[in-house]
């Protein structure tokens, strides 16, 4: 822990002056949510400014850092949420928005990879749409925290290739590794995607920047992107992670939870597939993912 | 004041790990320094989100503020600093860089309209360069803490023409209202530059609609901005207020000092200026601005 230096009185004075000064600003905010918002924000960053005490050049540093993310940010590609993510935010964000002990499926980031349109697949459809990697079977129920079956529930799905990419990195339009189905009459569903493998987020920019100059890695642990929604139940943004993968515990994002790593069935080279598929002489490997669904909060 | 909501003792354990794994992330940061700052950022940052508990709204909302601060920022506009500057943070920095109690002249916020490149100017030189307003004669002598003049020192000035606009803001790249200019043997200076009137910060961005938002005004004190540099002493960052100005009590950037308000007077048409020269009939102002830079921080 950092200690804050010895502030001679009549200097401390000058800097709670400030606060004060700040803090009153906002005091005629119409609305009270944005006036506690904005008032606990000032009290924060002035609290981290006082105790790390950056010099002019430090601060300018922290303007330009900003300035390049926001130069780099375009509609695909999201730097402030990359640096939201790296710094725990995100997930503290998800944290504080769920209770910590509820029977639900816990939620984790969503990160900057989520683009609203995806195309519409059939149960037992291919999410995957061409992106290399190997076939992956994912199944499983969704259900409210009474253990109801939710049928007509809508999972949105996104996954990187086996090359660690997003459909939206790629140098052109085409659509991969992203779908949306929903489950039938008894809660169940099921798709084909692609076995999740690990890959850096995106580290040419500064938070990439910043990770190299802090010694941490770009990498993310492997999974699976889910989102799930049905009328009167809480949206649920979470994931599915390899049971034995060796960056569960660093995964850049702070996005594992122990109750979403799930067991990943490999299949060797011709075990035939649930659905009869024909795998063309590759191995594949299956998971099964049920969802439980908390009530909309009130 | 906010007050945190009750957090109950399971789910304020999940938030603490997660602050110890973010902080822990940054453990091997070489540099030291660098570490410090990212340790007590993740410190006071998590600290906010525990305490404000923003939706995954709300964080969204921050997150395309910030995005939209990055697109209308370029060269020439710097959403980033004004963002800074109504935070209270650029003048807070300031605070913790310069002891409160030095005999040397204070410094406030350089603001976003600094640029590099300005014309040089000899003594009694006119910095307005045509831009339009009252004509006013600013003269000092640069000293360091010990009262010896100090010759040869580089002063930067910039201000706002009399529409409240400084010459990045204008549609084409005409220069003006800035210039630089050095002081004679004895530590003197004298230049014409215009009498500084109230203006708004850009409020045409997010940034502006923060201030709507909140009922803040985004007028500035009148102002006329100095940087004044010389080898071994403290480069100083400042302004001059003008005394009399209702906006001293509510500048939008909290940038106002006791010490830096001065007493311009106000010349009728036909007082004849100190240097001669020909006003064409226009009333004009003077002020004297005396500069003490303290010795270079070690």
């Amino acid at each position: 822990m950092a200690t804050t230096p010895a502030v001679p009185n009549r200097q401390r004075q000058v800097e709670e002056e400030l606060v004060r000064a700040v803090l009153a600003s906002f005091q005629d905010t119409p609305d009270p949510r944005l006036k506690e918002l904005m008032q606990t924000l000032v009290r924060h960053l002035h609290a981290f400014i006082r105790e790390a005490r950056p010099t002019e050049a430090e601060w300018q540093h922290a303007i330009d850092f900003l300035t390049a993310a926001g130069h780099i940010t375009t509609d695909r590609r999201q730097e402030f949420v990359l640096l939201s993510d790296v710094l725990g935010a995100s997930m503290q964000t998800i944290n504080v928005n769920q209770g910590a002990d509820a029977s639900a499926t816990e939620a984790t980031v969503v990160g900057p990879f989520f683009v609203e349109g995806s195309p519409e697949i059939p149960i037992g459809g291919d999410m995957a749409a061409g992106a290399p990697g190997q076939p992956c079977w994912v199944e499983g129920t969704v259900t409210d925290t009474d253990g109801n079956p939710v049928p007509g529930a809508r999972l949105e799905v996104w996954e990187a290739d086996e090359d660690g990419l997003y459909d939206v990195q790629y140098d052109n339009d085409h659509l991969a590794g992203r779908a949306h189905l929903f489950t039938d009459d008894q809660g169940d569903y099921a798709f084909w995607g692609l076995t999740p493998t690990p890959y850096p987020i995106p580290h040419d920019g500064p938070v990439g920047a910043l990770l190299e100059a802090t010694g941490r890695s770009p990498m993310r642990a492997s999974h699976l992107h889910f989102m799930a929604a049905a009328p009167g139940l809480r949206t649920l943004v979470t994931h599915i992670f390899v049971e034995g993968d060796d960056l569960l515990t660093s995964d850049a994002v702070f996005g594992v939870r122990e109750s979403l790593v799930n067991r990943f069935e490999r299949h060797p080279v011709g075990t035939p597939a649930p659905d009869g598929r024909d795998l063309s002489g590759r191995s594949w490997s299956s998971v099964r993912f049920d969802i439980v669904l908390s009530p909309q909060p009130r």
